[in-house]
């Protein structure tokens, strides 16, 4: 155990031994083990946008296998899938790479501007599975937000008893928000906030912009001069909003980039800003296996750095 | 067991032995028994369209044994209906067909256009009649998605936890999509690719039209070129949708078709896209006995062609 | 045990030894007993219509003794009412005639185009009050039906677990029907067949027009040329909707009727089209005891004939 | 046990011991005992109107135990209130009188056409505090009406397993009702019949008057000649309606009186009509502690004569 | 255990040894342990208005550790946040402080004129966190507010058989309520017998104006004069709406204020009215560390005189 790893735990206080080694076996696992970084590979995406739009531009990926193979050689700490993709390649992959069960799922066949995620996996099917941790999507702002609270609550509570660990896709959303708002950096900040004091161990977040959606933030952000210009500052204020950095949050960038180098950029950003490493989903499998690992193990060289 | 059904078998390795025997009875049953295809009797159309819509055409076919019969004869994989009629034949047939309890049915007195299933039988409803399946139905784009979702989880971790296996209904309908998006290419593959991560070990679909309902998934299947002009070039691209190929997809047609030979042109387009079979409704029991049984005779003949 | 009774207990085979003995006392109780008819004193009407409307015009059927008594009187196979009404009676009349408690209710303080019934007595009530089946009332056609039905799928369940028979008061109603669509044949034999896919027992309807609903039922009834011109046709053809005439169906009559010989062609209209009895609540009670009775034994003159 | 209380508790032949033993320490206690007439103390006004209007027009009952003693020194048969209120003095008064936990409750913060009581007391509460019964409030032609009286169901079911009485408050209101209707003489006779076939061992109802609401009830009323036109009718309708006088019914009269004398006109309406007599909130304790004792002696008396 | 301790432990009969105990180590801890009175330290604010609005104006106070040395090193009775919050610190200070955890939050993302609180922890975390006490908002007179009443009897109860005390924070919002009529005394009196009715053991309300929200409250207080001019009068006026002083109730002054005088005012208000203290949770840690001790310690010698 690194003193890195260590002091990251020693964070998790209120947590049993299960769920603390749980969260080491994440964070000691892959090229960044013990690095106290993390490079996790999500492939939610045949759910939420379609099997064709995510995996006909590399057809390989409509294999459940492919990914599991893709995460544990490029490394990562961890993939994270649904229960469908999870199942078919738990038995051949176990022990291969730790595994995060996502728990809840939408899809974009339905159209709404208030969204809620259903409930398609438990966490005895994270247990059964040999997963480390539960994955739990919520939309704070939608208006079913108190709905997606209360079921992480009972979701986390279950699975921090089982010894599992739970990761919060915090994804703000919903008829009070704009698009912009969707990505501001009050409104990234808060969503961080609110996953944190729901209980989650690890927060995933989009990169926030330098937008501001809500006035009254508005004022304390000019009034306390916070520093949100850069990538890296605005990666530090979200860090700085769970917990004052103790709480392992991971940002993705959102939308698919072809250019590399720009993707580049925002991994520099958020290792600059403090951040605890990403969650490259289309970024990877999109793009052909050889080319995918090229791109994770420069991301992974960042966070090394 | 046969090279193909272990194989088969080979794709489901998360699950216990329970529910791998009971997929096995259905894939080793009936004159297809071992070939990894299947032809399964659905009888839900008294619940779902009214009886004399249903079985006016067909007489006989009211009496709920006539079902059972027919499928016995014609050497189907398996029977599906709802507890009524399933119930009404599970002594006098025990042991004689797999059996797939329909765990939730709707009915047409009601008219919404975001339509939901009642559930209507349970687990352990299944285990007492001896069934080695549930089956279940969503609606992919109803506003009642999120619920259905849940109840499947539910339903399909008791199932998997009492060894059945889960026979997923995936038909995309609600008031997100137009009509002709129910059966659009792009919106197929994905019911498919929902149910499958859903857990679902057999899916059933409609055939798909080479309609594209979604614009961002227009831009993807002309980017990509994803070859759907044929009926089967579009079974393919369903069943890669099902994970590669990994899970066990079959076929409906729809509506009730009076020309036997466009019929079976449909079932050389699923063999020839890799499909894995059929369920055969109204084709079956809305014919008379003789015929249905010629018919179905035809259809398994190109399957284990 | 008469060979009819032994006969229609043969169709119930998926049902347990207790459910199968609580079939059989009701259809060996009574002046029909043994008939394989039934007729049943229903006493819901305080409860779906209020007091006065319901028992002004005969008073002493304010007290819930007069219709323990007035069932037992005339020879009726069971008696069913809402749990108040049982309560008020089970201990005095224990033994003496078998008992159905009503599981759910609705009044018309409440004026709903799509109505939902309100559980008012559990199946445990049913068992300490000695009852030999609960009743459960759905509004096909009602937006809340799916959750009638589930509702229904619950209790159905756990009476048939404890040996109960299960009663359906299946009454089409709602937005989606027209006030004579609440009627039509097609509706009415939809209704049974629903009730009967939900694992009912016995069969309550109210006896169908000749108008016909749905197109889509309508192209069908014309095409096939299902006989529904008369009433004896139309109760055949209900009856044939229930699983070919393998389920208890009986009938009510619906409004109460002032001519005697009216409402005793409408029984031998049911007789004549093989229903399996009538359902007599406002008939029996609002006339004086003396005339109930005595219309009540024609009804059974006419069944046992 | 005096005659009276054995013949009433004969009406009550479904119940266990414990029920009857529970009803008879409530018909057994104070000045009343074993009369077979009940005045009961109900003090949840504080929650259903606010404490100010409740309690500054006689400021020592913002005390809890204010109440207590004032039911006790009036020989009341019962005291009724919220958990908070009985809580604050079950101690204290423990064994001094039978108590009636009101299980729900209502405020007027919240103005709503369709009102819906909230769930405040458990009956496990009601065994802890030492409490005779539970109390429930359902407002017949509300919205919410189903799910109060499932609410019911469930409440009543488990206090009865628990050798509990139930007291139902049976307050007709909702959109589908105008504001005379609420204590119209078809409704509170409705109300009445409700509660009955809900399995409620004691009712509340308010004092109706003369109005007809329903057009249906009205054809019967007139054609009938139910008579209707003195408060002593009414009441005796009321009692009529609720099995004939075999079920406890109790009444209130609504809004305070400040004339001793039109109060006790009704009270004397209530007893020449049988009913079982009276619950007495507002006119109790908004009157000086003297004055009250002076009113609900007189009360008695009128009840005992 | 001082007298006055005992004193308030007595109001709380129905309680069993483990509530009592609890109360009594709120009531005994701190600076002000033993006199009856309680400053109480609440950080929910992060969740409640967002991370960068809540702790950009002190930076040190993003990091929860902060807010336990901010109460201990103050002095306060207790230590109130969510569930995030409490973990980050619960095995670092563990019986430094008592703790209270919200069992439920909202947050402002999400804009709704009928607000509605998502559960947040459970009782059982309450347990495993060291905590004395559960704390839960409602809000009177919102849509939602049936819903939030039933929750809280539920955790109350668990609480309660738990040994755990219930803290309320009772503050009425709502479309049926204007701005104002948020902190109108008549709301605020009624928000506080609510509390006490739901059986909250300490109940934590806003300061109220002299605005009188509803028309008939407004009748009551002019009749009787009741006294609300002055600060102090309207606090006295509250916690007599609490059982007449038999309830521990506190008060938070709404908005930050920077003025520390007019703060303190407002203390001598509260004490000058019998409250037994104040929640104060902006106005501590908004300000510096060494500014924020200064002014709570002025508050605890208001309290202490």
């Amino acid at each position: 155990m690194t003193p890195k790893v260590k002091e990251i735990l020693s964070w998790y206080g209120a947590q049993n031994p299960g769920v603390l080694t749980n969260l080491a076996r994440i964070l000691n696992h892959g090229r960044l083990g013990g690095t106290g970084k993390l490079v996790i590979l999500p492939v939610d995406q045949g759910f939420e946008h379609g099997p064709a739009r995510s995996f006909a531009p590399n057809p390989p990926a409509y294999d459940p296998r492919y990914h599991f193979e893709l995460a544990i050689a490029a490394g990562c700490n961890a993939y994270a899938a649904p229960l469908g993709f999870i199942e078919a390649g738990a038995r051949e992959f176990a022990g291969d790479i730790p595994l995060i069960l996502k728990a809840n799922d939408a899809d974009v066949l339905r159209d709404d501007k208030d969204p809620v995620q259903a409930l398609t996996a438990s966490v005895d099917d994270a247990l059964r599975l040999g997963c480390c941790a539960v994955g739990f999507t919520i939309y704070p702002g939608s208006a079913y937000e108190a709905e997606m609270y209360g079921q992480l609550r009972e979701y986390a509570q279950e699975a921090r008893d089982k010894g599992l660990a739970v990761v919060v896709w915090s994804y703000p959303r919903g008829s009070s928000l704009s698009k912009a708002g969707e990505t501001a950096i009050d409104v990234i900040g808060y969503a961080a906030q609110i996953a944190a004091q729901l209980g989650a161990h690890i927060i995933k977040v989009k990169l926030p912009t330098d937008h501001i959606e809500q006035d009254a933030a508005r004022k304390v952000y000019e009034a306390q001069k916070v520093p949100i210009a850069t990538g890296a500052e605005r990666v530090r204020h979200v860090v700085q909003c769970a917990f004052d950095g103790r709480r392992i949050v991971i940002f993705s960038g959102g939308a698919a980039v072809t250019d590399d180098d720009a993707f580049l950029a925002e991994i520099r950003d958020i290792h600059a800003g403090g951040g605890f490493g990403s969650i490259i989903g289309r970024n990877s499998f999109q793009r052909t296996r050889e080319h995918a690992l090229k791109l994770l193990g420069e991301v992974m060289d960042i966070y090394a750095g």
